[in-house]
């Protein structure tokens, strides 16, 4: 049986057999001021991401280059079901809520500079709705297919409109080589409903490799007809800022470089979780998170 | 039990549990004169590869992409064993022996543009070792890992020394997205000795995923210090010689465009297939060809 649409819910998804493209109802840009210049903000707009090429110091980026080493080492963490494994392999994917087990993330999510940026972009205070770091080592690393964040956030996490971004922080050097991140520039403006349901506990297998949630074939050829495709790399400590709808996604890495990015997601706290929009039991905290109070800057 | 050394063999490989760098033994150029610069005679020389961007002509290359698509559809092709498909699904990735399966492959191989290039660089006359279309389908196309080439057409299919190249045709663009060849530069100069035996009908399986005859992490590691890695992207009719030697692979796909090219290995009528100096039975000819008949200009 399909699932039913709430009847206030304008970003409907996997509601049938269909893909559809849907406007976007929500601004891009919610602040009036800040640290962005007024052509940096316009090209955030416009183009969905901001990237800002080694905005960290070495000395802030080394211990956390450090710290991600750490995180994956230690056996109390590794333990966690917040350890996402490669498909097919132990090899280590990603830790989640990397913001609550480390402190060293903790302060960095708390950054006054990172801070004030986003929160010119989201328009005020905002919480943490997810934090992970992404390790995909050389060699054999694998990919991140195509998605929108939005779409898995509200159908399965309740986050009800577009006022979210994500804060990738190259901890390693990113190259074309070792799988960057790779965004669809301008798909932030159109909502791509998916096609099908969401089976039972689907995050389990979606964190390892996603089937449910993402765009078919003829949205994406769409989007990056209209858009191309952008990668934009630079050493470790560069940061790129990106909103929630935008479609991204990255390529294996058969390199002999590893390339480790830290997430951290942010949400106004005026667009808190609320019950899921697919009808489904929402995820668990360590991936969608249920703490609203404000990010208070260190 | 380990395979035994034959004690004429100067480039053994798959012997013991480790790998070894053992310096070339032969000439990268055999020819005295012919169509290429001396700069580009030199680039050659020293980095192991040439690309030329649009060397066909859109009409050239027009009818082989049409070639392409015909070959992967037609059922009597689809019926052989030339055909290839990839891991995990029935994608086709590879046709095999197309110099032979089709007449406009066979007339690109004589093309005398492209010949008087091979025989400039291989000094002299040639045949067609194995030919090959692969197709990298968009959005779900999948990586070939990082391989000489050389190391299995001497343990695996006999050639003696190096004294072959690969012709690589665009029949579609290759761009930074669609999972172009990735080539190491200079590797072509130290033959990388690989670890372990060759299990019985390898060859059925390293078509899909290669697990044998491929370099250990230190190596690679070692070989991209030094020569780091190259992707020469360009439309299609653009074509890319390289050494028997040189270290390459290539990503996945996750773009919205096929990436499909041809490959055409010429080696010296001087040193056609002996018995595979792996002590193992030859590949099937569709894979090494027995005809040493040498290429006759159109």
């Amino acid at each position: 049986m399909p699932a039913q649409v709430r009847s206030d819910d304008v970003y409907p998804s996997r509601v049938d057999g269909e893909s559809r493209f849907l406007p976007r109802r929500d601004p891009v840009i919610y602040g009036t001021s800040g640290p962005l210049s007024p052509v940096q903000i316009a090209q955030y707009e416009r183009a969905g991401y901001l990237f800002l090429p080694e905005f960290l110091a070495q000395d802030e980026v080394t211990p956390l280059q450090q710290e991600a080493l750490r995180l994956r080492a230690d056996p109390a963490i590794t333990a966690l079901e917040e350890t996402i494994r490669e498909p097919g392999s132990d090899t280590i994917r990603s830790v989640f809520r990397v913001h609550e087990l480390s402190p060293l993330v903790a302060k960095l999510v708390r950054n006054g500079r990172v801070l004030a940026i986003v929160q010119q972009l989201l328009g005020g205070d905002v919480y943490v709705h997810q934090s992970r770091v992404n390790y995909k080592p050389a060699f054999r690393g694998r990919e991140f297919y195509w998605h929108s964040d939005f779409e898995t956030w509200h159908i399965e996490d309740g986050l009800p409109r577009m006022r979210a971004l994500s804060l990738a922080v190259n901890l390693t050097d990113n190259d074309a080589f070792n799988g960057p991140l790779m965004v669809v520039p301008e798909s932030h403006r159109t909502y791509v409903s998916c096609v099908g349901e969401t089976p039972a506990d689907h995050y389990k297998q979606s964190l390892r490799v996603q089937k449910y949630g993402v765009p078919d074939d003829d949205s994406l050829r769409r989007l990056v007809e209209y858009g191309g495709i952008a990668a934009p790399t630079g050493p470790a400590g560069s940061i790129l800022l990106f909103d929630c709808n935008l479609m991204h996604g990255s390529g294996s890495n058969l390199s002999p470089k590893p390339r480790t990015n830290l997430f951290v997601v942010y949400n106004s706290v005026n667009n808190a979780a609320v019950e899921p929009f697919g009808n489904i039991p929402r995820r668990p905290s360590f991936i969608a998170s249920q703490h609203f109070d404000p990010v208070q800057p260190e």
